[in-house]
């Protein structure tokens, strides 16, 4: 319908995650009325990005250089590992501002549909981490979905000879959310994990 | 919360209309995770689409030529002209197959709140197209808000003079809806715009 390279672009957007069709065609105008300066920045940024992006040599987490800024922060307690699936949970996890541990990425989840398996997770180099002893807390934080508990059950089995503790984050209720919208496997978990309320 | 290039990435993404941090920080881990061919082609047609892309010099269409694939097209009907709003309008009339006429974008509506009167469209370029003579019918197809009926009213008491037949689209139910559903505007003028069924 578009002309040679406006099809392209509305083609090219078309295929990021989550940009239907219409959406892919609102942005190539956005883009084609935008400053021209502004567009171009996008553009090499895009290529930067690949350029420079990797993953940190220690916990796997993304940084533009050789080690990311957590594991580079002498203040972060050696004492605590919290494991996740992707780089996106360690943000999502530092946001609470709960946590003053260190991370570690295993790129993703124990799924065999998707023939994804323990050696295709950066299980080995955890296990590495933890030889010299410092860590004595590992805080699994993999998703509460099936992917995310078979991993979880995983790892726990596998480092519980090794006499450390391994927590997992608590289900429950959402804050704000609504009991009766709560489905049912929630709701279970919620009155498992009950706690005490101290006058 | 993320090292320099990755926050810079969602930066840019998420100032794309209808993308949102969260919409950004997912389309960032997809590119990072893509294939460089992919991230350099995206990239570089961004920077195409910037220098190549201009607005044709007939009818205003957006066109990586002089003028656009439709002006150029001998085969169209040279005695209707559809006036629309934006380059989108004319894709979405062409893909309805109803219409072989010409087109005018006018690259936005009259909208006195944003501060767009009839000197900020291109209404001179429409006038300018109709001095030949060979147009018999205007279609004034702008949107079917507050904006693009003060747009159609403009336009039909300026061309009224001029001896040409002006048209809007029929404003009525949207085909596979709801009765029930529809807005008292919308129903009310699906009433004054009611056809005869002809056995």
């Amino acid at each position: 319908m578009y002309d040679g390279v406006v099809a392209d672009l509305i083609d090219e957007l078309g295929r990021l995650p989550g940009i239907g069709p219409k959406s892919a065609q609102r942005i190539a105008f956005y883009l084609l009325q935008s400053d021209p300066a502004d567009v171009r920045r996008l553009a090499e940024v895009l290529v930067t990005v690949k350029d420079k992006v990797r993953f940190c040599a220690i916990c796997g987490h993304v940084t533009d250089e050789e080690t990311c800024r957590i594991c580079r922060d002498p203040r972060r307690d050696s004492t605590a590992l919290c494991v996740v699936e992707e780089s996106k949970d360690v943000i999502a996890v530092e946001k609470t501002g709960e946590y003053r541990g260190r991370y570690h990425v295993l790129g993703g989840a124990i799924s065999p549909i998707d023939g994804i398996g323990p050696d295709d997770l950066r299980i080995r180099e955890l296990l590495q981490r933890l030889t010299d002893g410092e860590v004595t807390e590992i805080i699994v934080a993999t998703d509460p979905n099936l992917e995310g508990e078979a991993t979880a059950t995983y790892l726990a089995r596998l480092l519980a000879p090794m006499g450390l503790t391994v927590t997992r984050l608590a289900s429950g209720l959402p804050v704000g959310g609504d009991l009766e919208y709560a489905d049912e496997v929630t709701l279970g978990r919620a009155f498992a994990g009950r706690r005490r309320l101290d006058a």
